[in-house]
């Protein structure tokens, strides 16, 4: 409906945008990016939301202040340490806005800082000031993918996607960089995004587009169902493009909400394939629910399942732990009616109709769950609304990650 | 406060309970039983709890029929599979007490019957018909053990105990087995527990101590987070210890929850220990709560994340994680003055106070985490209520063991 098209360059593809990533000293492989920026050329409007874990981040906190007035600049963010629970961390956050304002010649309230790494491990304010300057010189309008590789934990493969796209009769683009890999977990991930635009859009409307957008992207993920206390995703625009301003719903707005749900779409679907020793994607769709709450939750209950999850790992059709985890789910719904098939490409298999055992061939179902992504499809006859979760398998290596995380 | 002895026979300690297990074709190995039967010699007082899934085993609905007057003689129950969403399941389930009182000589409404094992898949009627008189048979009062191994699943140990205990003067028994293993979460688990006691007690007050009881015992322990549909515990008492009938609250009321909550707490425990997969036992315990149901709520949050489990396979004492956990349970309390502590045996090491990291030495925590048994200590510092959950590491096994299931 709305023309969106895959375009280069990352965060650095709308107009104005530069960016940088650099090893200082958070992480001890110096052949790591430990510290990424993005900074726009000119003032932008800014929207963020933020983990609903009780329990935040330093540089969520700070952040919250920040935004306040719907406006940014800049991204700082570092990886390897969360700066969560960390003694000082609070003032730590703050001034490491500082740091980067002073260096670019900005308002520190104009800068969003974010963390992400092992929490409660004690983190410096001298590897910032001895960072800050180091990626502040190397900016560039080609710096994306060093920005990407900057915020990366456990992931193996970058998150980077850009889209240009027309408001108005303008092309405008949007780009991102995120990351996942372990803690991921709606409300959000232990998850970062960063989105630029070139689009010019009010502060207020930026936020309900991000706020409507995560409903059905990122907080419909899990790798592992935990939430952790630093997810961030960010989106600032600094209307370079030269659109007429969208202000408001209409047009404009549809086409700017359809170019972010492309963007967000590919990062949901990157960041739950590179999940912590993932070997496949896993996406649930619900159909026939009586309300879109319904077809997202149990969908999200499904792709959490932990056993759901080992039984997609040892390809084995064992769709009652489907058929249980949909039970469970939170929601209000009837359970008599449920179908499940099992599909991959073109692919389908039937295995559960009318909530009751099909009878069906091991062979399609086998080589269906041996793809590299599986997808559980789920009709409840009862209503028309429908949702997808995107997930992945639970493997050995998921286990052998994380029993060895710190060390 | 009351007394309550360890003593040995299970099922069969109490007054008048014969018991048997037999193999009868539910399972491919012939050398495990699958078929298990409880009777006793006098009409007893009945009370259940069952699985909150949405979605129930055949069994469940029965039983919930069986029940309603408060009584049962005998329990039936079959593993290898669960009848559950199995085609003509719920006639095989009543069909299955019919079979059971025409060999006993009893009502057929005096027949909880049970099955544990894979869902979806067809069941056959004729596996009970051939198997029910072979368990009658057997029947014997030193068959608990017996009855023990026939309803295991995925169990590496039988769990049995049973306890003595005395009510206005008169010795009473209590005896259970259980079978734990994997889909082991609160509401409750893919748990059958089966508990006798020849303790006179009403049936009403029998529910009420076992409703009061399950919120502390096996609605605290999660093995994988998923919430099997078959889920059963149900307590028959036959009241031949001749004690005066226990018909509410008091003395005898309290001493009988005692007993019970012994029994249970040790199956709790034997449970977890034996979760799929898990070499170690991870007891949370939450003070300092504003209520009850926060300390149970963040206990439970806390040995669910896979990421503690796996930390705690790894013997890494990344507590970060827990208290990540801590964060986005769904309770509601305040995150900022928060201690933890991990503990063995005599050992601890505080490695977060007031929500912040303490300097801890890796080598005590390290020596603390390689233990059996890994006590995660957490005070609120809000209020006077505590609570413990029980559960176990997340290991290779666990998704070794999940991914090849049903092959």
């Amino acid at each position: 409906m709305y023309k969106t098209e895959y375009i280069g360059n990352g965060v650095c593809a709308p107009e104005g945008f530069r960016a940088a990533g650099a090893h200082c000293g958070f992480r001890r492989n110096i052949r790591k990016n430990d510290l990424s920026l993005i900074v726009s050329d000119a003032m932008c409007s800014a929207a963020a939301v933020f983990t609903r874990n009780k329990l935040k981040g330093a540089p969520v906190l700070v952040n919250k202040e920040h935004l306040k007035d719907g406006k940014a600049r800049a991204v700082i963010c570092n990886s390897g340490n969360a700066n969560t629970c960390a003694p000082g961390g609070l003032e730590i956050a703050r001034e490491t806005c500082r740091l980067t304002a002073a260096a670019l010649g900005i308002d520190e309230k104009d800068v969003i800082v974010c963390s992400t790494g092992v929490i409660g491990s004690p983190i410096y304010l001298e590897t910032f000031e001895k960072g800050i300057p180091k990626v502040v010189k190397r900016l560039s309008y080609n710096g994306s993918e060093a920005a990407a590789r900057g915020i990366m934990t456990t992931d193996k493969s970058i998150k980077e996607v850009a889209v240009s796209f027309t408001l108005g009769g303008k092309t405008c683009r949007m780009g991102a960089i995120a990351k996942g890999s372990g803690m991921i977990n709606p409300n959000m991930a232990t998850m970062l995004c960063f989105i630029t635009t070139d689009a010019a859009i009010e502060a207020a409307v930026l936020q309900t587009a991000l706020d409507e957008d995560i409903k059905d992207s990122f907080n419909q993920i899990s790798v592992d169902g935990d939430t952790s206390t630093n997810d961030t995703v960010a989106i600032i625009a600094n209307g370079l493009a030269g659109n007429k301003p969208v202000t408001g719903p209409g047009r404009d707005y549809d086409a700017f909400c359809a170019a972010l749900r492309t963007v967000t779409a590919y990062l949901c679907h990157h960041i739950v394939k590179d999940g912590e020793g993932a070997s496949k994607v896993l996406k649930c769709r619900v159909t026939g629910a009586p309300s879109k709450e319904v077809a997202r939750g149990v969908s999200l209950t499904v792709i959490q399942s932990d056993l759901v999850k080992t039984a997609v790992f040892g390809e084995d059709a064992n769709w009652g732990r489907v058929l249980v985890a949909v039970g469970y789910s939170d929601q209000d719904f009837k359970v008599d009616n449920i179908d499940i098939a099992l599909a991959a490409g073109k692919k389908s298999v039937a295995v559960c109709e009318h909530s009751v055992a099909c009878i069906f061939d091991e062979a399609p179902a086998k080589e269906i769950l041996s793809q590299d992504e599986v997808h559980i499809l789920i009709n409840l006859n009862q209503g028309n609304e429908s949702a997808i979760a995107y997930g992945c398998d639970m493997t050995l290596d998921y286990v052998r990650i994380n029993a060895r995380y710190r060390t």
